[in-house]
């Protein structure tokens, strides 16, 4: 299938390139007997499945002591592989004597329903419960299972944390349940990605790849800028797919072309990213391996010397090897995630492949039988239809959310890069990259990092403060 | 069955108690092929129904006036009936220029799925789709659709009107699509009813109820507090069933009486709720026939005198007679809208009976197979758990709703009586009753009526200048 979207499919490269640490005995496992269905009430909907969430108490101030509750929003992957990496929770509780919940998305992971992945994804009848409302709906019953078993009242707030896809759950989760939630750090949520069928917003996220790599180095950009053409060439020669094959070592002989193009593609935007000069040096790494190959080399082998760099520094399925069975994800993405990227202009060092809704769906026509699209879009109805609309609405409405970037990350096309209100904060910085700031601190960060940790620090316990305050003011309605 | 609600029973006391004009041919009806479940992506639920919304264009001043648009948005009954009553819309239509629209709640009137209302009331799986998230959505998506039709794009600014159960309805809305509607009046909305499940809140019903009677008159709050023990006294004797269905003159034989203490119960809280001295003094007529009746007669007797009285004047079928197959507000009280009102004191006019959540819910396994009930409940989850966190929480969260409610009316023991913030705007009234302000003005309106509705109209115009200022501050986000 072509690649849908470039969220999610990046997993691999995700794992690859940032940094996670073992958990340690402090994490909990527990399992929460879910509905599967929120919003019927016949007697015939009573199905549960086991919700996987994870407590880590080591920290925790109690009850009775005013300390919050961090809750991690899971995103679309099993959770204890992001629990290792949202660093952010274990570095922050102390200061806060914050108990930490991390919740697993329903349909990944051990939160599948229907006792297996392949009964779970088998058919439109069981992934139709895979959606946006359920989940935060599934979010918000295991919160207030966990206040009532930890006998936490409203002298407790609790503070929602996601990144990617989980800070758009985190956003539309404090819009949605603003009494469960005093707050929500939404790291590189493309929540503007989401409206998004103008041809400005498409090209965002392949612009910015492209500038990446152009900063990092003129002739790499260049050399890659003239690799698709190459690559086209060879292809059209009589027996070039198998010399494409054999020179990139592809897992299986090559159909097209096109489907080695968007590997590279992939590649390319995870080292965008990714990158981070403090633990990898994602677009260096391949920039200088096709700069120092050996002059008179062709262009394609300068490519093939890259990615043989990129794979050897970071190992692990490759994105044109791994069969990658997401079914979870493109249902999402087929549904209600949309998110547009294509490339319209010639301003980028990809060829032009604007995006194209009316083959998107086709796609997904191929993949489901499924009612396409939902129009108007779930999510837009919730932000606007247009991008003005996101301040123009939540301008005056809504509080108590950082939206945070980093503007070189592809996303942060998507993102919310200017505050909307008092509360309502955006904290973009020019040199991060995706999700940065929830990963765990590193000795080498650099001070722009740690600044705009301390920064959201700072919002979160003044949202805590202030909501005290609010309660203390002895507030008594009728 | 025992009566479930006081919300809902009281339609047809409704109908005889309000003023109401025959609708103009300003009025077109029009038809939208709404989803029937939207929150469901499967080809299977793409089953549609038509949904009757109805506009009056006579006073818009077009799309690219600025002008708003007026949406009324029904509650659980026909639309048409609705449309004869809300005067607010046509009395305040000119000084506003606006489009005024009425939407009919699905399951109600000609908005019924399954093609009649024996198909849709069927069993628990066609009244599945009559819930809260799916009305909501219809409303969002009919609204999207008219202002598509009419090229209005943001310059356009939505405002939603609804009463009682309609202005909880507003309130979601606003809440819930703040993109879509810049604002709600929500008259006479018992939001914190929805809680409820607190003694003291399922008391103020009927709390009120016997204070109004009080102060119309003691002697016949007297009566009417010693009546029950005079109607059980005779039902116990042998044969005192035929002899309280003769003197009441029931249409069939009683069986029991509480069936008709329910009844005459139902009948004090409709004269209670609805009384307004412009339009009719139901109160002073019940009271009035009480006291009058000629010196020496018994307690049965005046009371018997009072409903003589008041069906006299506003005839119509009868509380204790219409049968009233109001299966589709069943399904919803036993459901999403919970309104637990009891009377567990004895400083009320009533014989003691506090609500009991148990026997609610047998009532509602008895009528239907569902999944009894969500817990935590939908709606709580949306405004807290408790009633002090309404204002903790909407303190500073949302803005642009306006809670009307009169005193002298019940439901405003779960209506918010107080400002949450600036811009969530309590305007009670200490004389007003039921849904008052939303009715048409009348000439012998009282001037706090006046008042109140001048307050609302002032505020609504507040929401749409500063709307307009912000469009005009040129507000470009990226």
């Amino acid at each position: 299938m072509p690649s849908l979207s470039v969220l999610g499919i990046t997993k691999q490269s995700h794992r690859r390139l940032t940094p996670f640490s073992f958990p340690s005995r402090d994490f909990n496992t527990y399992f929460y007997t879910q509905k599967l269905d929120h919003f019927n009430y016949r007697a015939e909907s009573q199905a549960t499945f086991q919700q996987k969430y994870v407590i880590n108490s080591k920290f925790w101030g109690g009850a009775n002591s005013s300390a919050p509750i961090f809750v991690y929003l899971g995103a679309n992957a099993p959770l204890d592989d992001q629990i290792r990496r949202i660093g952010f929770m274990t570095d922050n509780a102390p200061q806060f004597n914050a108990l930490l919940v991390y919740i697993e998305h329903r349909f990944y992971g051990q939160s599948t329903p229907f006792g297996s992945s392949e009964e779970a994804y088998q058919n439109d009848r069981t992934l139709d419960y895979l959606n946006l409302s359920q989940t935060l709906e599934d979010y918000a019953e295991v919160i207030l299972d966990i206040k009532k078993n930890l006998s936490a009242n409203n002298s407790t707030p609790v503070i929602v944390i996601g990144g990617s896809y989980g800070g758009v759950l985190a956003t539309l989760f404090r819009l949605r349940y603003p009494y469960i939630a005093l707050g929500a750090l939404a790291s590189s949520a493309p929540i503007l990605y989401l409206d998004g069928l103008k041809p400005q917003l498409q090209d965002g996220y392949f612009s910015i790849v492209s500038k990446d790599f152009r900063e990092a180095s003129e002739s790499c950009y260049n050399t890659i800028q003239q690799s698709w053409s190459e690559i086209d060439k060879i292809a059209s020669q009589e027996d070039g797919l198998s010399v494409l094959s054999r020179r990139f070592n592809t897992c299986t002989p090559l159909e097209n072309s096109s489907w080695l193009k968007d590997a590279l593609k992939l590649v390319y935007a995870a080292a965008a990213q990714y990158d981070a000069p403090q633990i990898n040096q994602a677009v260096n790494l391949i920039c200088t391996a096709i700069d120092r190959a050996t002059n008179g080399t062709d262009v394609l082998d300068k490519v093939i010397a890259a990615m043989f760099a990129f794979f050897s520094k970071y190992p692990g399925p490759h994105e044109y090897c791994d069969e990658m069975h997401q079914w979870a994800w493109n249902w999402q993405i087929c549904t209600e995630i949309l998110i547009p990227t294509g490339i319209s202009g010639t301003d980028t060092m990809f060829q032009a492949e604007p995006f194209n809704l009316t083959s998107y769906k086709e796609t997904c026509k191929g993949l489901y039988d499924l009612r396409l699209m939902p129009e108007p879009f779930w999510i837009t109805s919730q932000f606007g239809g247009q991008q003005q609309d996101v301040k123009l609405v939540l301008g005056r409405f809504g509080s108590n959310i950082i939206f945070s970037n980093g503007l070189r990350d592809p996303f942060s096309a998507g993102g919310v890069l200017e505050s909307l209100s008092d509360s309502l904060v955006a904290l973009p910085t020019a040199k991060g990259s995706h999700c940065l700031d929830i990963y765990a601190a590193l000795p080498n960060d650099p001070d722009w990092l740690i600044v705009q940790r301390r920064s959201e620090l700072k919002i979160i316990s003044q949202w805590i403060a202030q909501y005290h305050m609010d309660r203390a003011a002895n507030i008594s309605y009728i």
